[in-house]
């Protein structure tokens, strides 16, 4: 089959994480291999605008260890965006493709970029214009359809359980003085960053101690029955909530609803429910309560970031190269689990358009009836992703010496 | 000189820190090397709390790997205590120790542990009871004066700097949507923590962009025009305020009045600046504005900890067992600096008493006269103590392609 010949755009979209640039690299150098088709290797900026607006970089000029480097540089190289298309958008895509010889685009994104990568797809079939449009996943939601994972979470899990375990430790060291800790975590309807504060657990009473997701609506009274036997028990409590949570109406506990806190497709910016869970606890239980909302802190920690998930963000941008250069397109690249112990995982692939229709949600199995916690199963799930255990934690047994005062 | 033969006990206090553990490994190995003298090593729970209800461990029952596993363990493994001790408390100390044969007490902290371990000397030597007590510097906030730094603060300096460095990229590749991003950090009179986020700028334009500090009063209407400055010239705008950030009249922006949030010491919690700093710049720049407030996580992070301070913390612990054998009571150990480059270090003493009453705020050539960011003589002190560059990013030069499209 004779290879189709052009040029490559690569752009980035959605929030930004630890290892979208391992995509970016992924595809660059797997592209750069291959000169004798893809003439020209250009970066979009700020996404989808950057084709809107003609602001393409060209990464061939960039030294090779700079797209190298990138593996281990968090954000987002390229930057990024939240551009709802409009028709007329679509068709000055097409122009901007056809008037630079744009043969090869890659969308590293989440569901509205993989709904533009198809779009684009279609549109340029339609018009007779032959090109390879491939999807990268990338989102620390992880809530991608037909995909295990989605490269970006696992470097989220690990700060998050990471940072969950030492929350937890510092909470139980002071905890005469502040008993409650809440931990606000990122999610708007799937709770999956959540879910993984309980990844770092190291013995029964473990932080973090109630975890409450999107996927289990809350109800106030039992949220506080259960901080309540928790402190009884413990003396101090750690709760991981997801920013997203809903009460029993299936509505957030905490959506904002100042204007410019919704963006441009129309979602909510959640925030604030960690601040308000301390309130209510305070004022119903009589505990200090105090909360932690890291927030965008902990989607690009480089420092913190998985191996694992490095390590495939940039493989599913090679293989959307090397996937596109076989004449696939209107695809995303998906990961398959081979194995969890150990761990091992293959590409695969799957129409764009199903996964900009979908959207994961933590399934039943992964959560405790209570819904105040996670099961075994999500961690048989979610540990292997987190790219090799924590260190390990020295514990105190405290054989305590006989008193002697009375 | 005749050393004095009898137990040992080490107790923590105030707020966790990622090497405050190093400290209690340090004041244990150190006393196992010499148990011809030390024949007990002793840990008190929740601090001088343990002493007074008389909740003593036995380090010496403990396993020697888990008290070597404590170096890298963050948090406060003895627990801790902010308790305000009464004069009826001193006496029943006086009891405890004598009860148990204690003849060195070990008080890992800040002012006020300082305070107590001070009293405590006093009181013994005018009882005619002899003892060595000796003060353990710790606290993030970098407070304490006559010493160079103090143990903690390097840990909390490189997670901080890192962070911001982070949430700077985050920033700039999302600022299309998310404009202003606010990081609060911890501090209540102090900035130093708040002044190390400028640690791992690596370009001229790199977060944060502006500093606010406790030290430095901020005028609203200064602050909003610095952040409409960077805004217009970059497109975004990372600001990093310390919780306890004072407006013009002297007081905190933010202090909540709420009952439950005063502590022991009658000190107010401080919480919330950053997220009323989002609201102005809301309303009044038109600007959407986020916060991250990391809160405790920032302090415990184990696995961001500074090799540098996770060594010198061991170091202080050590150092206040060989001085008491020496002699030494009623003090302090201090870290006095030889140079910076390379970094090197040394012990000191100074009074306890002297400790208790002072406050180390960030002196006037640490920070810029325009009262929004610290000054290249701060990074020297402060650079050497985050323990080795963090590793370097990858920045695109973003060489644009020629427009073909009008």
């Amino acid at each position: 089959m004779d290879r189709l010949k052009g040029n490559l755009v690569v752009a980035q979209s959605g929030g930004p994480t630890a290892v979208i640039n391992a995509s970016v690299a992924g595809v660059a150098e797997e592209a750069f291999k291959n000169e004798d088709v893809i003439t020209g290797v250009y970066g979009s900026l700020h996404g989808i605008e950057g084709i809107l607006y003609e602001n393409l970089i060209d990464l061939g000029k960039e030294d090779r260890a700079t797209i190298h480097g990138l593996i281990e540089t968090p954000a987002a190289a390229l930057l990024s965006c939240r551009h709802k298309l409009t028709e007329a958008d679509y068709d000055r895509i097409l122009d901007v493709f056809k008037a630079h010889n744009i043969r090869y685009f890659f969308y590293i994104g989440g569901n509205d970029s993989m709904d533009t990568a198809y779009r684009v797809s279609v549109l340029a079939e339609r018009s007779g214009y032959e090109l390879r449009s491939v999807g990268v996943p990338k989102t620390i939601d992880n809530d991608l359809a037909f995909t295990d994972h989605c490269p970006g979470f696992g470097s989220v899990a690990r700060w998050v359980a990471s940072s969950v375990r030492d929350a937890g430790l510092d909470t139980e060291a002071i905890g005469v003085v502040d008993k409650v800790k809440v931990i606000e975590i990122m999610g708007r309807n799937a709770g999956w960053v959540t879910a993984a504060s309980a990844l770092a657990r190291d013995h029964e009473d473990a932080a973090p101690h109630l975890i409450y997701v999107p996927e289990k609506p809350i109800n106030m009274d039992r949220l506080l029955n259960d901080v309540q036997r928790v402190y009884d028990r413990l003396g101090y409590c750690v709760v991981a909530v997801c920013e997203g949570a809903k009460g029993e109406d299936g509505k957030p506990l905490m959506a904002s609803t100042s204007a410019v806190d919704v963006d441009a497709f129309g979602h909510a910016q959640m925030g604030g429910v960690a601040d308000y869970l301390c309130k209510v606890i305070a004022a119903k239980l009589k505990l200090k309560a105090r909360f932690d909302k890291p927030g965008t802190i902990q989607r690009v920690s480089s420092l913190l970031a998985s191996p694992v998930d490095r390590e495939e963000a940039y493989g599913v941008g090679a293989e959307a190269v090397r996937q596109a250069l076989n004449g696939v397109t209107g695809k995303m690249v998906t990961i398959e689990r081979l194995s969890n112990d150990p761990y091992k995982s293959r590409f695969g692939l799957v129409d764009s358009e199903k996964v900009a229709n979908a959207e994961k949600l933590i399934p039943e199995e992964y959560l405790s009836p209570e819904g105040n916690d996670v099961t075994q199963a999500f961690l048989d799930y979610a540990r292997p992703l987190i790219g090799g255990p924590l260190p390990k934690y020295a514990y105190l047994k405290k054989v305590a010496v006989a008193k002697k005062v009375s």
